[in-house]
């Protein structure tokens, strides 16, 4: 007489290795699909996935409901390259001429006369009160979808001059698989800029996959007024409401979100506030600044060692120590970082 | 022989008896769930149901991307009761006592004489420029946390005269139903209010699931500071950052959201320009206007005959003749609703 445990075995015995093999393709699936996997193994990467895990572990501790999962990106030297100097400033100085060309008598007003005349060392040493007039003029004085249009071209057409690249190409492609993980484990992802919020808000979406109502930027105000048609408009005014650097992060993360960060991500004294005020609320929370110290794959400037000075995207000591003091993770894009661009190999 | 055909007849008979069944059942299951049950057929419920259809229908002519589904909804006479005082005002009135007890020199000065006297009549006097007084004497000099656990505790306790409910019971049951119909339709819905910002932001998710980062309102600065223990807080300032009627709607609607809405919803004045921004965009678009006309279930003013007059929630013959023109829809409460609260039988 047979065995009659034996069939049942062998059955056993199949279904334990279908299991195996799903297992070891699930395995080895997953370590392909690393979603961080620009990321060097490391304390920053470390950080991240710890954050992650118990802010959406049902029953922890740290546990956040989905609804609270806020997070907060600076822009500038955070997400995409700010050097040598930040994209929209570019932007304004390559719409100079075309303010001179509406308004002639500009030409021989300065700053315009020394942005006309096309020198870059004097352009350089142009005072923050010149720059604001150039920002007011270029900026401001026509309807936003205007600016909107005037702004969409600029970024299809402009190269940055060292990767030959358009600007929305040089974002931080670590930066761009932590928005994604980020979201993928039900955070909301916001732009929190000093740039100009209308001129983020022309690319958030397509470059970062951040809609425009989740980008809090300097802002200024619109006025509402009627065209010839009868149809209603809003013209950008030369009016601030909002300087979104320093305090005004956190102020601005007050005004138009209205919830406490639980994660925050610059790079500069301009976000310590934002840091700041993210790491006071309670629980689990993650503060990252990124340091630029990798002149070979992008730029080299901040507190450390052989790192320059410079006006653009500044990191102190006393940020760095501050950074120390509170447990904020330093992300060294030089070590942390195995790929910087996309379109690197 | 038996003839072959029968049994599969049979069958085919028992399964369209089956899906008949079903049929029946799903019909009765889909009557029961109208989304929009409170609200009588007509031209204002129709007109809801073809926005919908129109701008959900993929390849349709008058398709949007569910991105782009923005609604924004003024609040006081549109979501909840507005008469015969907004309910933030009334906050502000209950709070003056703990505020003259604080600053006791307050109480021999106007306007805190007048309201700590207890006289109703005097108190509905009072000049725009009193009551901002009163708003800033109450809403701004604490944290935005202090702010949010009085605000709360007077919601959890107040009570409307008339109904002797709490003020957010007294939202329109028909309202609600729109916000999750557009919401199970993709549309992202905003509250879009001449209230304060932070007191709307208090209730609005446990309301009407709107959450405060979908919350834009009048809103006022805030300062970031330090307290004795180092940690870092927001105090609300008297100072005016956006005030979130007439033009200020389609501004702030700008600032916060950054795109036109496809829907816009109010009841009063202060809403005109908010729906004529919404018109000016292409393709389908869906205004409405709440008209005030049910004494008996709620209240009666606005430009109709037999309608009173009314400084709270003004709807003009001025702006229903706008509403005529532009082909918005005026929602009758009491033709359009037949059932104006969720506590109603």
């Amino acid at each position: 007489m047979e065995d009659p445990v034996k069939p049942l075995n062998i059955l056993m015995l199949s279904r334990l290795l279908i299991l195996a093999c799903l297992s070891a393709v699930g395995a080895q699936s997953f370590a392909q699909s690393d979603p961080l996997s620009s990321w060097n193994d490391g304390t920053a990467k470390q950080a991240i996935i710890e954050f992650v895990h118990k802010t959406t572990t049902p029953g922890g501790a740290d546990f956040v409901p989905s609804a609270e999962r806020i997070a907060t990106f600076d822009q500038d030297g955070t997400l995409w390259v700010e050097h040598p100097m930040y994209s929209q400033v570019l932007y304004c100085l390559d719409r100079v001429p075309a303010v001179v060309k509406a308004k002639p008598e500009l030409a021989k007003v300065e700053p315009f006369k020394t942005v006309m005349s096309g020198n870059r060392t004097a352009m350089a040493k142009l005072s923050k009160d010149d720059l604001f007039k150039i920002l007011a003029a270029t900026l401001t004085g026509m309807s936003v979808e205007r600016f909107k249009a005037e702004a969409s071209a600029w970024l299809e057409n402009a190269r940055d001059p060292r990767w030959k690249r358009p600007y929305t190409g040089l974002t931080y492609q670590p930066m761009q698989e932590l928005l994604t993980y980020l979201r993928a484990n039900g955070f909301k992802t916001y732009i929190v800029t000093g740039g100009g919020q209308d001129f983020v808000r022309v690319y958030s979406e397509k470059t970062y996959g951040i809609p425009p109502e989740q980008v809090v930027g300097t802002a200024g105000g619109t006025k509402y007024g009627y065209g010839a048609d009868g149809k209603p408009f809003l013209t950008k005014e030369p009016k601030l409401l909002l300087n979104d650097n320093d305090a005004g992060k956190a102020e601005g993360i007050h005004l138009m979100i209205g919830r406490r960060p639980y994660a925050a991500f610059g790079n500069s004294t301009g976000d310590r506030q934002m840091l700041e005020y993210t790491g006071a609320g309670d629980g689990a929370r993650l503060m990252m600044l990124v340091l630029h110290d990798d002149e070979a794959r992008e730029y080299a400037y901040g507190p450390a060692e052989g790192l320059g000075d410079t006006r653009v995207g500044t990191f102190t000591q006393k940020l760095y120590d501050e950074a120390q003091m509170n447990a904020w993770t330093v992300i060294s894009m030089k070590k942390d970082w195995n790929r910087i661009f996309s379109f690197e190999q």
